[in-house]
């Protein structure tokens, strides 16, 4: 089954299966929006893995819902969508079954459906006989075979079935094998697995059923890498992960992981060429969406994953970094970061600069000036990677020696009030000068920041119309002292859109009205830069 | 040298040795005071552990110390203390190295030696030749042992070492178990090993030296355990780890993970009996002493680790827990908990409730009643998966058929205002009815939730004094729908303590303000219930 040794990518030969947005979606407290399942894809897709299960249509509507936008709104580049759904009812006909058909009629080109493979489990939670889910399994995969659609099987809890009953957990492989499912992929869904005995499995289910043989792991043992590893050291050429490792309990197999230590460990390509240098990216820009902080100790693209206390190897490290570091971090789109050192940051400083139009490269003091300002403000809880915009007017400031400044703040308040028996309502005022002018506005809202935002167009759209245009599109807010109560600071990120690009801008305080504040302030700034407007005094 | 097949402990037989106050201790943002390592040493103590090792004296004053007070002030029941340090400097007599007394003046029964193992690192960090070096270990691991104390040896960047010269790698090892070092653990301290690797050099050692065989993992490709496992299989008989995975880069070797496969999964007993029920109360205690938020997800101890969204399968579960579970979380002090999530059915809402004290089982139209409001309030975006006090405020109010009445809320209002020339301030005033009187109070604080919160416990207080006990230790936002903008809903959690235990409630709603304010009053209410408190009218 191991056919993929070569250095061309053959995308079917191995199967690179994500279920962030399914099995990862289980984790306790995540909770997606359909909006936040559209944003996830698209970051998957950019890891160039095969195939991004979407969810369960029909049975979940907001899965349903995903589906349908996927259709219109989904422009994926390397992944197929995987719709995932359970066999049909016992006693229906597959034909007849309404969860069936929610599938077939997902618009998904591959189903993965999810089938008991342990008898007890047949018996305790499914409520039928042995045989009836066999007939399950037969007739739902020929039926969305026939209507079409490629068919993967999900063989729930396998493991625990393949020690309680070998042979009835190989006659549900063997079956849907048989009725045309491409892979069956043994689920250890309860997490109890070790690598060895991982493997001993996948062997004998290769050589008993002649089936395709995918794997998917929790971490239940802290083993779902190397439990992954191993059954693809056995045979398996379907391996299923999650961004981040999120999921259920202790979480899913790490897909990051297993495909790093498979491409970079193992010398296995298993992603387009250079795919795997877009990791680090897409595990933090899916943590942005799903508000999870990210972990920085997480394997090849936490923060801390490059991170050394330099001071006793400095200069051995200078001479050869490899003496220090398993792999080069660029090869998934990490850095190293030296923790005690004046270097950290520097090159990646003028990198960003470059990328915004500013050639930094001439002039090392103010390279140094942007750096220190950047690591000083980043120690406060500023974060730059997501925050374009706001890096942008820090640049500009020390480029060109102060701040754009289109309107003078003179003050601000906005008060909440509760009401008997509605929503509280939010009303801000907002004084600043602004193109001659001294302007004093009041802006409702059905919350402080956006009565603020009301407040502030308002008064800064006398002088320059075109705010009118800008529309807040995301707010997010994080905690990032946890364990301080209300005394925590906030890290506020503003997404604004003037309806053909859109700016992320950020702000940080103790008072999460402060801090939304700033991240506004910020938007208003470069947006009017961006359009082209000439600022008062400079 | 695999002699541990019994079920009666000796722990000379296997070493299982933590180095959370040492290799722990490099995590970036970690920093422990001497009071701190003498709290830790204690609760890794009771974990029933044989070796934990303390730090460097001689190279680290805090350490020096924490030795020094050790012998003091520690009482270990279970444990000897290892001071880890360096061989000797190049060209010096160890008799007569300033570093090497003071590991023997240390007080440590036992001193754990690093060493070069990497013929590269020899010659560029050490800078000095391979011959000098195998001298430094030979007369370092002698005159300490002569000295009377026990010495293993750690050998550093041993598997990059033995890919690039075996021979020395090996020598170095042989040098120093014919000086007298008990052990030789092999360092993967670059992290990039997989089990297989390790497997493969733990037997080539011990064919070759005859050594006995240590093992030191780091987490680099998500392997540290099963890496550990690996060795132990191979035949190491001394496995080194830390509590919560904590250490540099990606961390070490999780110890509890390591320690629960070992006893669990493969029968294997290393600690003393019962010592590992101590485990998740263990890791949650030093996380408090780190001050390092634990991860939810972490293997075994995790608070999500046998945390279930039950809806699909809560009937199964009631029949057999063990289904849904790879093992019973009581063998390591951990607990099986039950989510209430929008799959959110019948039967979980029933377990839920047994959970909570309240047996629903004998009202079929409560559990109806009950079901259909928490799916509603889900729908709207309430969670009650963390925030269990307010599913059991809700439950109170469906049981006992209303809501604990202890104060009658008139209106509240919170102003923000900016300043000039430092940060904003908030100020709330809270009306309300308790205790027979008509109360206004006005709090302030940097942040509207926080100004809120002081207001409303100054006016409950009056009546009710514990509340003063009560305080915020944890606030989470999030914004549920994304890409509304500031019209998005807002979902927050909070956690309050009152010294004793915690309990988490929620509030939702359009506007920021007011869904803190619904959680901090669930958050008085919930408080005042479980101490006790008599409502007004009920």
């Amino acid at each position: 089954m191991d056919t993929q040794t070569g250095h061309t990518l053959d995308r079917e030969a191995f199967h690179v299966y994500d279920t962030t947005l399914r099995d990862g979606a289980q984790q306790e407290g995540l909770n997606l929006s359909v909006l936040d399942k559209l944003h996830i894809a698209r970051a998957i897709d950019e890891l160039g893995v095969g195939f991004i299960e979407g969810g369960w249509p029909g049975a979940n509507p907001k899965d349903t819902e995903f589906f349908r936008r996927a259709r219109e709104e989904l422009d994926l580049r390397n992944a197929q969508l995987a719709a995932f759904g359970a066999t049909r009812r016992a006693g229906v006909r597959a034909a007849d079954d309404p969860l069936v058909a929610a599938l077939r009629d997902s618009g998904a080109t591959v189903v993965t459906l999810v089938a008991k493979s342990h008898d007890r489990h047949v018996e305790l939670a499914l409520r039928t006989t042995l045989e009836e889910n066999l007939a399950m399994v037969r007739d739902t995969v020929s039926h969305l075979t026939t209507e079409g659609q490629r068919v993967f099987l999900d063989a729930e809890h396998f493991f625990d079935g393949y020690r309680d009953n070998r042979d009835y957990a190989l006659e549900v492989l063997r079956t849907a094998a048989e009725a045309g499912a491409e892979v069956v992929a043994l689920c250890d869904t309860n997490g109890g697995m070790l690598p060895d005995w991982v493997s001993d499995v996948v062997l004998d289910v290769l050589e008993s059923t002649g089936a395709r043989v995918g794997i998917h792991c929790h971490n239940d043992t802290g083993c779902a890498v190397a439990n992954s590893l191993a059954a693809v050291k056995a045979g398996a050429s379907h391996v299923q992960g999650t961004l981040n490792g999120y999921g259920e309990r202790t979480g899913n197999a790490d897909l990051v992981s297993v495909v790093a230590n498979l491409e970079l460990k193992l010398a296995r390509p298993v992603l387009p060429s250079g795919s795997l240098r877009e990791a680090t990216r897409v595990a933090h820009a899916v943590a942005e969406v799903t508000n999870v902080p990210p972990s920085a100790r997480q394997p090849y693209v936490g923060v801390s994953a490059f991170a050394h206390k330099a001071g006793l190897h400095a200069s051995a490290i200078k001479v050869d970094p490899n003496l220090y570091q398993h792999m080069d971090p660029m090869d998934v789109g990490n850095d190293m970061r030296l923790l005690v050192s004046d270097m950290a940051g520097r090159a990646s400083i003028e990198l960003k600069g470059a990328e915004l139009g500013f050639d930094l490269s001439g002039d090392k003091a103010l390279v140094t000036r942007v750096t220190d300002r950047v690591k000083a403000m980043e120690s406060r809880g500023y974060t730059f990677e997501a925050a374009d915009a706001s890096f942008e007017l820090l640049l500009v400031e020390e480029v060109e020696g102060g701040r754009p400044a289109y309107f003078d703040i003179e003050t601000w308040r906005v008060i909440t009030d509760s009401r008997p028996s509605s929503e509280a309502t939010s009303e801000a005022t907002v004084k600043l000068r602004a193109g001659g002018d001294r302007i004093v506005t009041v802006g409702e809202g059905n919350g402080p920041v956006n009565a603020l935002d009301h407040a502030l167009r308002q008064a800064i759209g006398r002088a320059y119309p075109e705010v009118q245009k800008f529309e807040l599109i995301d707010y997010k807010v994080r905690i990032l002292d946890q364990g301080h109560g209300t005394d925590a600071i906030t890290r506020v990120l503003i997404e604004t859109s003037d309806g053909v690009s859109s700016w992320v801008t950020v702000g940080v305080g103790a008072n999460v009205i402060e801090a939304s504040w700033e991240a506004l302030l910020d938007s208003m700034v470069f947006g009017l830069r961006r359009h082209g407007e000439t600022p008062l005094g400079a």
